[in-house]
């Protein structure tokens, strides 16, 4: 897959992290990028968070630069919002860049200073390691207890020529996006004014990183952002804008899955499907209630096909439904038919249930149009070993 | 601690779990008591809870027996209604009693028919059980995965004379209480008129049952029920509605405290206490999320002091705060102070923090007289392995 034009990419050790992996990155545009960027709802926000927006206030939505870490997060830590302003114009300053175009991008521990030097000192390399072909470095340095790095990309054809797309993501834990999740940064060369580019990341975000769970945990550190930098010379029209939007949902969509997928200590990617409920937000709600259900994710661990943990846990979710209404499908198996448990070979879905992709459909029958999908991951024994452990 | 006069226990094996331990019980008042209960809010609700609302409307609160069994939920069933009416029926018969003074109360797996033959054979053994002294054996009967009976006991002493209170209850996964949380059954042998009682029972289950959580599943079968029979001939004065209200309040977050304890694969129970918020509720609310957030709970169950996933899960709770100005605490130990990690041994914590019982506190600084006591578990391993297969 092409990437998109205009970009360059670097990674470095910087020392923020004690293990010896790449912890400091950089992406950057040729030419000021209009960019859109969504945040984590979380009150407690992360000072790279916050100087964020104000940097996208004050450059209107144009983006030179992103500087990301691991390793450390730097949240409610006395000098936060010092450093992250520091790290910006120490990058600005190399780039040549005004500082309200550089953006911060956190991910690590809470409530541990986070060293201002060690960015300094790293930045003349990282600035001189920065290459066209290096964006699965960067994909890679921004990983915590990610398993794989998560990459996707995209390329369409429209009327005026050939643009792409490329996004890459972390996140393993501390995972259900209300908002964005995580780290997530998606670049286009498409030529896409600012304005239409933030309404088409906040649809984006909300059928991708707005659907999946994987501990219910929200993180002060939530970032995704999306530039477009027009290098391909290409400008969609207005009647291609939606065809654009389906490509970055796409692009988003794909990653968000693939977090799912890693979540830590999991073993299979769940989707869930809820089909025929009042609304689309009921759905997503019931959606959602299953997909952080401890006991529904135990069971899938377990490849039990344990339909009521399903039934019960969509109960809880605060919308109105009719039991006697739910039909409920795993692997494609009914397993509920109206409320009641339906006829099927338990030894046959279990063997169904051991694969790496899980499915479970919950239907209410009538006139209900409201549909949602949702991807979580099973709960294992892995993430208990990670998560008790993972700071000390 | 003397039993509450007047009722009278007993349980029995029916065959309706498969291990061989008693799963069928029964109290019985010998005078009918004025009742009050509360029940799960989930969506879906188990055949009994649906019974016990029509039964306690059409008796005007007047209970003579409680039939419970363990093993099975009868919920999702398509005989479940039918069952449960036929079982108070049979108990009615046997103790001569109306069929709505008697109630019906269930846990175990959900959408499994329960065989309602199982039940009215073992039921002349089970009446001819009845005893004073058998407690203890009802207790031990509703358990399900819980590893020890859960009982709690008072007595008080009023101007007319003394009056007890013993309560039991079951529960360990599957639990956060929204209302009343798994099966719970308080006695006294106090005369309280029934909407006295009604007053009460919500009071106290506002701070015992609907503060705890394991894993922040709401069951099907939540169901707490609060007799009293008036046999110990003492009516408390209006005046002494208070005292009395107190004891029944103690002997309920007894029973949740004992809940939280031995919730699924725990090993340490975790007290946390909100203070400074607004209100009571956004101080509950803040609670709630502290205690139902999987990075917090096996930070705990690590004995890692890792106080960041806790001002991060509090940033959840929809409630606004300013970071700044929370301290956090840890077995009596500062952590974080103004948002800030404070200076302690991380060493001697992690020490206290083996301990059996560990405390979060919560403090927002101001003005906000807002406070919330909420119990839950660390989350281990054990959870895990007791859920991926637990019905299969």
């Amino acid at each position: 897959m092409n990437l998109p034009l205009g970009y360059r990419y670097s990674a470095t050790y910087a020392g923020i992290r004690r293990e010896t992996r790449d912890d400091l990155a950089l992406i950057v545009s040729g030419v000021p990028a209009a960019a859109a960027a969504v945040f984590t709802q979380n009150r407690v926000q992360a000072a790279p968070v916050k100087l964020c927006r104000r940097h996208l206030r004050a450059s209107r939505g144009q983006v030179g630069a992103i500087l990301v870490n691991a390793g450390n997060a730097n949240c409610a830590t006395r000098t936060g919002d010092r450093v992250a302003l520091a790290s910006c114009r120490a990058v600005a300053k190399q780039l040549k860049l005004p500082p309200a175009q550089v953006l911060a991008a956190s991910t690590g521990v809470i409530g541990v200073e986070l060293d201002v030097n060690l960015i300094q000192k790293a930045l003349p390399q990282l600035v001189a390691g920065l290459a066209e072909d290096r964006f699965s470095d960067v994909a890679r340095a921004i990983m915590t207890t990610d398993l794989v790095p998560k990459e996707a990309f995209g390329e369409m054809q429209f009327r005026r020529g050939v643009v792409r797309i490329a996004g890459m993501t972390k996140g393993s834990g501390m995972i259900q996006p209300r908002m964005a999740t995580t780290l997530g940064f998606v670049l286009t060369d498409a030529n896409i004014p600012v304005a239409k580019l933030r309404e088409i990341l906040k649809r984006s975000n909300e059928r991708s990183y707005s659907r999946i769970s994987v501990d219910g945990d929200t993180s002060t550190n939530d970032t995704l952002i999306l530039l477009a930098n027009g290098c391909s010379g290409v400008r969609p029209d207005p009647k291609e804008y939606a065809a654009f939007e389906e490509g970055v949902a796409v692009v988003t969509e794909t990653l968000a899955r693939q977090i799912a997928r890693d979540g830590e200590g999991a073993k299979k990617l769940v989707t869930i499907d809820v089909t025929g409920a009042a609304n689309n937000d009921a759905a997503a709600q019931i959606a959602r209630v299953i997909a952080n259900s401890p006991l529904v994710k135990t069971a899938i661990a377990g490849s039990d096909p344990n339909w009521g943990r399903v039934l019960s846990a969509a109960g809880n979710a605060g919308v109105a439904f009719d039991p006697a209404k739910v039909d409920i499908a795993m692997q494609g198996v009914t397993v509920c038919r109206g409320g009641l448990a339906a006829h099927f070979s338990e030894g046959e879905l279990k063997s169904k249930l051991d694969q790496a992709e899980c499915t479970i459909q919950f239907q209410i029958r009538g006139k209900g149009k409201g549909a949602a999908r949702f991807w979580t991951c099973d709960l294992t024994e892995g993430y208990i070993r990670i998560n008790a452990s993972y700071r000390t």
